[in-house]
């Protein structure tokens, strides 16, 4: 049996995830590996969890990646607060809210949830009112619906999670890094974060962060496995009640990502370098430039996608500022035009899920992807793209719009 | 806050993993990412497929990496056929023993097991005859014992299994790329192997592979997520039972790993790359080839341990090729060993876990680690470090009968 070596094509990936990663997070891969507790190793999981808490903008102890991509991060963190029957309220405005309600009911929540539909958001007093109304233990939301395109404020909803004394779980796996996440200001107990989307980092691994009002709840539940536990640990573990996954259980992760390093898995190592990497890349640009970076090529995009004469979808007053929903004109086959696009144009752009397959295309300008060469492509390759199939836009205009957002700006200082 | 580069050490890792990887592989980790339902992309995913059945030495369709570390793939398997009271039997004798029976109990099985010292493995008949007697659903066991450095026998076991109609899952982590392992043959319903063992891929995914009496199992479980079901799924979805994990849903990932591409996680595209490599690599040696290398270096290993005046530790006729475990000779105090070891030598070696721990040491010799040069840079340190501990050893004597060794087998073709 004879396999090619690895031949990758060259794509300039404007999705909304995996996004292109910077050469310097790519090379950071290729070193050699380490032993998991090699000092040399340990050191550098320190350091990941220190610039890891600077991108959440918290000062929790707990704040270090699993390993498992987003939905590792997501299934983590509520399968370790879940008790069976808790009452677990989810506003669900796209996919990713689904996705919390699912994974909360199979460990067993009673799930209450509120729809709006796809393309907007709630008003935060909605969902406060509602919450107030039912009490629940935990609310859990998405902060990015990278299905539709929108944000969610989460201020308000904090601070009265807060007040109530519940829980605030939040998926903010397409906005970490690419906009503000004030996880200690909004009054986030936990979050998860993604990094093959804006901190433009390889799919695989899910940052997550929680404070000391769920580590209370966690360490009630802690149990050591039987291979490796002490008699102490043995004596203690009898009496907690588990977390139902081991892969996923906080508690263990904890005695792992702590000075004990108490073996639970093996850290997938190069990963880790990548995640390293990434996370210093996204320091050194400095947030506020970085979150700048990623409104200023929005700006180029979604005037260059108007000037040809297409409508953007959703709710503009929550838009999230890295992904760029467009509506596909009618009579348009959207798969058609997409494959169009990576065929003859090496260019990646997405549809979407559920009620919004083949209604909507969604562009991401996400992390290392965001840059004028990206933008400028994915909006000439689109029009000629569109052209070709007999649509009618607004010809030449799209480039010259964009480039002048980019003239408009140019004395600023802009990192890429 | 400023962090420095990364500066990794060069080091010779002979621990039971993770290993040293092939710079093949950490080359193949630096190519640019592709999309996840690009064309090239799921080509690739294609190709993982049939090199991981090859390597599995299966037929099994269901035959993909789940995106975690190796725990991982025992997770899923088990969270996906496991309900609530089925009862599991699992022949414990060694730690990743007991983590079979802890995640089967998290996920509600009714663990029945028998248990033998470490450093031994099971009569075969042992295990049929309580098998029998019990007539459990499932048997679980571990084929490799990383901590006691055993290998169970399992053509028996897995004949009988499957005359009973009993499903036979194993634990092959530490085992597959290293030692044969007959997954049709044997009758295993169901198999978990590891990367950064004697695959010598970075840690960070795990290898599966699973029957059709496991495929009737999961589909009758099966379920669709609400963000992304079709109306027949949704029906569909009432009826069933569904797996609680979200992430380790093998339903939901046969969905993803065949043509309908069902969007689940977003696949860990690197780890792909350096999975494709790494089996290719494996693949091109041979796999003949291959288990002569690691019978053939651990000859050479244990030639000089015992040359030195060390004791091996363990159940001899059942020794684990890819794995050396040694007695640490009393009053010596083992940590101290391996420390000076690493920061003297830039050598790893291993400790073990629970009852053995400060009373072995372990000593891998696996994948693109179990290469000459690495054995006789073990052999020497370890004995330049004994000295300095005021070990009595034999001076002078381990590196020249490992040199023997490899002198009597110069004419026969290496690989390594």
């Amino acid at each position: 049996m004879a396999y090619m070596e690895l031949n990758i094509p060259k794509r300039t990936i404007m999705t909304p995830g995996p996004v292109e990663v910077d050469p310097r997070v790519l090379r950071a891969m290729s070193y050699p590996v380490l032993g998991q507790f090699d000092p040399a190793f340990t050191k550098l999981m320190n350091e990941v969890m220190e610039m890891q808490r600077a991108v959440f903008q918290t000062n929790n102890r707990w704040t270090f990646p699993i390993d498992g991509t987003s939905r590792a991060g997501n299934e983590a963190l509520l399968a370790s607060i879940i008790e069976p029957g808790d009452l677990v309220f989810i506003p669900i405005y796209g996919r990713f809210g689904h996705l919390l309600a699912e994974i909360c009911e199979r460990y067993g929540a009673n799930v209450h949830s509120i729809q709006c539909p796809w393309g907007e958001v709630f008003d935060p007093q909605v969902v406060i009112k509602e919450m107030k109304k039912i009490s629940p233990k935990i609310v859990a939301i998405v902060h990015g619906e990278t299905s539709t395109g929108r944000m969610q404020p989460l201020a308000e909803i904090g601070k009265a999670c807060r007040e109530q004394n519940i829980l605030l779980v939040v998926d903010a796996v397409a906005s970490i890094g690419g906009v503000d996440v004030k996880t200690d200001e909004w009054h986030i107990d936990g979050i998860i974060g993604g990094t093959q989307k804006c901190l433009s980092v390889p799919s695989g691994m899910a940052p997550i962060s929680f404070n000391d009002r769920i580590e209370k709840i966690i360490l009630e539940r802690k149990k050591v496995e039987a291979g490796i536990a002490t008699e102490e640990d043995r004596l203690y573990n009898r009496t907690c009640l588990a977390i139902t996954s081991n892969y996923f259980d906080l508690g263990m992760l904890m005695d792992y990502w702590s000075p004990r390093r108490l073996n639970h898995h093996t850290e997938a190592t190069s990963m880790i370098y990548a995640l390293h990497e990434g996370l210093r890349l996204v320091l050194e640009e400095g947030l506020e430039n970085r979150f700048f970076r990623h409104m200023f090529h929005e700006k180029a995009l979604t005037a260059g996608v108007e000037a040809m004469g297409l409508k953007l979808f959703g709710d503009a007053h929550h838009k999230l500022p890295c992904v760029t929903c467009i509506d596909i004109p009618s009579g348009v086959d959207g798969e058609s035009v997409r494959n169009m696009l990576l065929e003859e144009f090496s260019i990646e752009m997405a549809s979407s899920f559920g009620p919004l397959h083949g209604k909507i295309w969604r562009i991401g300008t996400m992390g290392y992807s965001c840059r004028k060469e990206n933008v400028l492509a994915v909006l000439g390759g689109l029009e000629a793209v569109l052209i070709r199939h007999k649509v009618r836009v607004n010809r030449g205009e799209a480039l010259q719009a964009a480039l002048d957002v980019y003239a408009a700006e140019a004395k600023k200082t802009i990192a890429y």
